[in-house]
């Protein structure tokens, strides 16, 4: 099986701290290939930025050549999940949705765990958009974000362990998600230290990626999420330019 | 991977069939167990009788001696299913559950297509027990029940497939669940017939209890899904009285 | 008018302080019949209690010979009610839906004071389950339970009055209730010392049931209510068993 | 006990039919005292007439001199409801209120039928405002609305068991509501010909009424539900203004 | 344009307080004129004050008579709000409903801030009953209301600004309203000390009323805010009774 | 006042169309300016289409050099409506969200009334994340969409008044919302035909930004809405990367 994991911004090192974490998660027999948002912000922390990710998410799955049976959109927040479930006939998976499904398996109280308090509001609303804030029970963020986003976890290991343990003891948190693309692994550093599970989401969406692979289910024919009509485009990237205007097909 | 899936209700043959769906669903690697309800009802469409599987869950899975990985709770409603979580140190998946949360990955309006009128209301019921009726739609079902509840699937197959078409012209579903135990493996006959991707319960939760193997969550030590306290028991069975009196971990 | 107050606990002494509560809040010429429930624990604080609870409720209620008018389901958390309501021609009421009922008509915030931190997720839940969890703003527990749940009122009472008064002040609880079933008959100590008023589950329950005897609603051959019709059991008390299998219709 | 049942509307025949229901509806030993609104409107089916009546019940209790156990609110749609619990010291229930509490006992999808499409869409902005439309899953009227208010109950009778039976067959209600103040009494003639309870507003609220006289909680001194200080009024009636100004309790 | 601003209360200072702050917020063109309840209270801070302004609203709307394009509802609370909307034919917007919409435009979390604890659970209740208070976060109160209500903006504005900042840093508030019709005003001397935008009820509801009157809705002929049908009435003001019986029409 | 008003498709002839309405129901002194997004499809009407238009509004908004004080987002669905409002310190008004917050004013039941089943659920969707769905009754849409976009008002005129008859008819609707930015202007032309009150998303966006604007509301410094810290960023239009980068201050 062929996943492809999609850093929505453009930080190449970023990518690669997922790609090892989804690595380590996935099954034997599960490749992990990746791509990296052609445009967009060193990361995503605001919505103007998550506008963006979400043309640059759907740009780089149409442009990813090699096939692959299914794609995980690798940034808290799932910009352009939804666009990219309607676009692509594959499964679509974001860490977001995925440690949220997953959480609701293991728990009634949820909550997520992240680096700054910028990140709060905004990964409510998505949980939001996704129907899946009925048992969320907060959101909680460092006092400090880290200095360098490029080495987020190892930075700031023991602040999100002592953040996931006042979490349980204020909140009532019965899983903990840690919310951030680049704390990628972290989740693995922090079970013994806390005494509920704590999810990654690009571990989660690795797995969940491959269920869905396993269950095969057909591509929607009906709906809103089946495959738009074609329709002309202006400005885009060839590749993606060519599935909007379903050039793709006579290929 | 061994998975365990118990059936809740008492009839040998429902538990064959779902065991062969849950076959073909598995990964290769993945063994299924099963284990049926030791008290109960021939199959399970009304509260009463889920109430008495809520028991003979816990209590089926606490008599199950061999080595297993995860449960399934393979009767459509989820019977004893939160119970079992907090009773057990493994993953539990309920097949409603399951596929409820597979389905949120597939389309904005799910429904729910089954065998009698009976089920509706407790379906729904159920659905907003998970907290995932958000985006349940409706829940259809045929007129006439199958007369013979071990050949359901073969039975109702045709009227099942109308059914699913006409719950996506008439309520805009974009994913079918089939709901019932006894239908397991139907939903792979429909999936030509119908426009929008169907699925079936057992198959969904084998995946999802095979992604939570893998994510290996910590068995939490706080929190209402903590294993309970000891307590004093009496007219159990002594495998559940074992357990519920915490007298297994002197084992 | 004779009312069946069903202990779904199996400690007797329980029994007794339900019933004896339940005597004082009912009108002249109410007569309290008592069940115990046959199997099951000692008291119930977890969904795996509960869900045993379940099937004991109704297998009590079954088996009780002599005639009553209502049945009272007397745990808070409320279990078997629904599966008891479903599969009795009679009135059914749970405690915690009556004090949730009464709550409504006297004020906009309601709050649950409790004996125990690990009763708090799940009387959520059941609140959330009736759909009466729209005005209930806090569920508030004492830090230490007490050490004899037979002696509960008497060891917590002042702790209690102490944990309702705090209710009111930190959450605006405008009404409290009083949960658990050991403590039936502890808001009648706690009405002078709390400035709202303070409400007993059994005394509720009483009170409702009467009321609804009063109505004579008529039982519904429709819906999801209606009794379920015949099917074959296994494993089952006798009288639980003929009333499932509808053999006690040809009594 | 003594319950005053106050119209909220000018027609005194109407509050004589409903007094018929209520001393029907009542317990032994209760006895039925009314109170007819002085000023407002023939009977109540917009907001601007339910406006006025808010004020007239207030006014009408504040006004009524003999001593009363408790207050029922005898409109449908419930005008001053939450003020007159507020502003007065006895229990007071609505007949919508209590319908809706006696209902959610009884089943999970509750239904009302109604005399005219005019009052649909007020009767569920009712049932929102108080957190109860949770299970309610339609409210049906009659074409033509009766020609005469004050004998609605005869003219409508055979059309309303019609509408009725519709809606358990439509809608799958599981509870119907008979909603009006002019038709009170109406469910009794309905219970035969409708397979699911059929519940009257003001013989639910009479028993409400008695059970909470009967439990007897305290008035609050906190919360939104303690009676207001003291204010200065102009152009009330003068026993309203004394209860406004708390001159009343000078007395 | 002529905008008509009721004040629900008796008390002509503050109408003239919240005029001031209309004319200051209207465009230049607009005019207001002011009508002061004929009947109620000094000013309005629970249930049974505001039932009866409800009344009051629209006797004084229907007792103005010189013409106006919409109506301004100007007290926190919006009583008779509906009421007026579906008895006049020209735009009503109230003062809580027009801050809460403009809030929505500015944030994701919104509070209110007012001057006493009494008003908070009603503010709430009325939130809920406008369906916006879903982006509600908190409403906080002065500890101690002004001693004098006519002089409350001058009394209180160091301790609002204060209560503003901490509602920013304690509930993540993005949008603030100044809740309560004799705070008209406050507002424009809190901008400059709070972090987040502060609004004025009246001035919102003047601009929004002015929008309305722009886009010139047309006056439904169905639907629950259709003009009633002409109904007999007792005990009314002249003008209102004409209104409600329909004889203005024959003018 | 200058209002800029974005295409967020690349179609200039839909500007020009939606620029005309906004300029019949602007004030007078209103100056409307118009931008085309520079890269997206000829219109939108799916998720990936809106994800390109999101990216392509806020840069288009970044890259408009003219003085303005506030932004109206014009097409259905608001595409990087929240991201704009972040983003840029003047106010940002999508289409649909004043359409439906002018809406929430006058009617309780709310339909859309749009041109293509396609757009049916993602219009459901829009209402739901900006938390106004709750009086959304139904989303109607013709059954053939119009052949050629830019001719959408002409071409469906004559069914888009059937189809609002009908919404008011079937759906119980009291106020209709023509839903789709090329369509704008055609609701004047219903008014006549349709018993309750038809709404122009454009025009209601151009009142209800000129109401904002004369509010004057602070520009937030905290929150998620105040202007996000600066980020590196590749690919993106020298405007935007300003704006994101935070050069565009040093100006």
């Amino acid at each position: 099986m062929r996943l492809l994991l999609v850093n929505p911004n453009i930080t190449a090192s970023i990518t690669e701290t997922m790609a090892d974490e989804a690595r380590r998660a996935a099954s034997p027999g599960t490749t992990i290939l990746t791509a990296t948002a052609a445009f967009g912000t060193q990361y995503i922390a605001t919505r103007p930025e998550a506008a963006i990710a979400g043309h640059a998410v759907i740009d780089a799955v149409a442009g990813f050549a090699e096939p692959h049976d299914a794609v995980v959109v690798a940034a808290f927040g799932d910009p352009g999940l939804a666009a990219a479930k309607e676009l692509f006939d594959v499964p679509v998976v974001g860490i977001t949705e995925a440690a949220l499904l997953v959480a609701w398996t293991l728990g009634r109280r949820i909550a997520v765990a992240c680096m700054s308090d910028r990140l709060r509001v905004w990964y409510e609303e998505c949980a939001a958009e996704h129907g899946l804030d009925g048992r969320l029970v907060a959101v909680r963020s460092l006092a400090d974000p880290p200095s360098d986003i490029t080495r987020a976890r190892e930075e700031t290991a023991a602040r999100m362990a002592e953040l996931c343990r006042a979490t349980v003891e204020r909140d009532g948190a019965e899983v903990l998600i840690v919310g951030g693309g680049p704390l990628a692994g972290l989740a693995r550093d922090l079970a013994a230290a806390v005494p509920v599970p704590v999810l990654d989401g690009v571990a989660c969406a690795v797995r969940l990626a491959e269920a869905l692979v396993g269950l095969a289910p057909r591509a929607p024919s009906r709906g809103s999420f089946a495959r738009p009509p074609a329709k002309p485009s202006r400005g885009l990237s060839e590749a993606l330019a060519a599935r909007i205007e379903r050039r793709d097909e006579a290929d």
